[in-house]
């Protein structure tokens, strides 16, 4: 508990949050709705010893989901624009690729094609730019592009484009004794670089989708060398999956945006355990983005239909949420 | 911290010791060898502000071996004792298995053709007992087996045939805010279901081989069924690999036991931290076992050739513990 609220107030230095979470009123960025009024509900059915829904502390377990459930995934998911931006940095070093497929469409910024990419065409790219080099060369590579990379809507870096009402919903689950986990189709070591900075999430704590690695030696020294293979894919079924290889057992609470947390909810809000699931449905285009069933990032579909006989939490972002990113921090950094 | 200490205080609870491990001396159940200075020397100089080897909370980081380091594991491992088991107890289900090797040699009880079992054969094995049950039952096989079975030399639980000495080396780390993890070639499901009780070790800082898992709907509900089909086997490169995926960072301390071990204690020692290896010899005949370049299991050779030059710290079972094994609970379970 220590470490996570020091961890916890280094987010907040760096995000420039002002609002003072440990102030007696839990949540403060969310209306006083029904689903704000839901999550204190459960948080203290629990975490009250006695009461029927108790939950010791070593299971209070809570698995987020990242792209569109604690940061922005509009226009286009982050990584992705990570992987454009690779590829146009590689571009020189990889003459071929001017003429082929989908790198070309990259390079010419070809947006009708690009639009078209496949999940076989995504994969292509992200190999090409997410192995042959060692984990420790992906981290600064990672490190660097998101110090500098800005959101095309909000101009401002994507680890600010993260909702401080949920920036607030971690505080108030930590504070309580749950353990945080992120649980993303996004890349592991994508996450990884930056979690512990702004979310207070530990790389230990976060799983996501990976390349396999190869042990080696390089000049003597021990590497792991990031390999052009996909290891795991911690999308819509494997989301349990990948709980339970990491986590060894079922959360009791799950947090997601689209239908690649359906199976997630499912199998966190069907345990013993009377789970918890919440769903963040973007409906504000003013403040932020408005999107569900059609969209083609985070789709919101059958979860969405489902919600309600699920018994899941839908938070409307428009209607719960006072403000959406955290205050932007004092001076650039 | 508060969590590891009361997880720590039920597994004393459990194996029944009596000594007071937040007794002013550290590592009582150590000689004053020249490794448990060499221990207590590392752990003060990361752990003092200002030590030109001072590493933050955050990155305290050690990964123990858990076959032959954590526990005993001669005459053969603890997890082959458990697969021969399971044949026996599912033979009657499977009267195939009466003429088919290795299924034959286990039913029969045929040593010499069980000692010349190689990889396949003991993959084989895992595979038909390991596999097809759901996550849930599999747990609960192992924990109904682990509570009945008895150690062939020390008719004992085998979670009572687990080192004292290293109970108190999991604690005083602890104490001094490491994270401990267990990185085991043993299957992750076998021990998880124990590792908290007994080591103070809950299922997410387990990381061990384990199978594929399929999510399905059973009867409505969601579950996670184990299926025949090795999904990573974490052991010799594996290990880093292993670390990598699940921690997402380098440990600055390794104990292992066996070459199996050899990398990991190389990826950790050979980081910018300056990381620290301990390899426990397993050099008492009497009180446990003698064996190290000739076993069949937790062969030690290469890493104990080299151990010197790479200043891996080798603690002598018999020179360097005044104990083995926790004292027996007062009275049985």
């Amino acid at each position: 508990m220590t470490q996570s609220r020091h961890i916890f107030f280094m987010a907040l230095a760096v995000v420039g949050m002002t609002t003072n979470l440990l102030a007696e009123e839990p949540l403060p960025s969310w209306n006083d709705s029904a689903a704000r009024r839901a999550i204190l509900e459960y948080v203290k059915s629990v975490t009250t010893e006695g009461s029927p829904g108790f939950v010791p502390v070593s299971e209070r377990i809570v698995t987020f989901d990242n792209d569109g459930t604690l940061w922005c995934e509009q226009p286009m998911y982050v990584q992705l624009a990570f992987v454009l931006d690779r590829v146009q940095l590689l571009a020189d070093k990889h003459p071929e690729w001017r003429t082929e497929e989908p790198f070309r469409a990259v390079i010419e910024k070809d947006l009708p094609a690009l639009a078209k990419l496949g999940a076989k065409g995504l994969t292509e790219l992200t190999m090409a730019t997410h192995a042959g080099m060692t984990d420790d060369e992906f981290e600064n590579i990672v490190t660097d592009w998101i110090r500098k990379a800005r959101h095309p809507k909000f101009h401002r870096p994507y680890t600010e484009c993260v909702y401080q009402p949920m920036l607030e919903l971690l505080a108030f689950l930590r504070q309580h004794e749950f353990k945080t986990f992120i649980v993303s189709g996004g890349g592991i070591e994508f996450m990884r670089p930056w979690a512990k900075e702004v979310y207070g999430i530990p790389p230990e704590q976060v799983i996501g989708s990976s390349v396999k690695l190869k042990y080696e030696l390089r000049d003597g020294k021990p590497v792991l060398v990031r390999l052009a293979e996909l290891n795991f894919i911690d999308d819509q079924a494997g989301k349990p999956v990948g709980i339970r290889q990491v986590i060894g057992r079922r959360p009791i609470m799950a947090v997601g945006n689209s239908d690649g947390d359906y199976e997630m909810l499912e199998y966190v809000t069907s345990g013993p355990a009377n789970g918890s699931g919440l769903i963040v449905h973007h409906t504000d285009a003013v403040r932020e983005f408005a999107y569900d069933r059609q969209s083609q990032f985070g789709r919101l579909d059958r979860a969405l239909t489902e919600a309600t006989s699920k018994g899941w939490i839908v938070i409307d972002m428009q209607r719960d949420w006072k403000v959406i990113f955290p205050a932007s921090p004092p001076s650039p950094k």
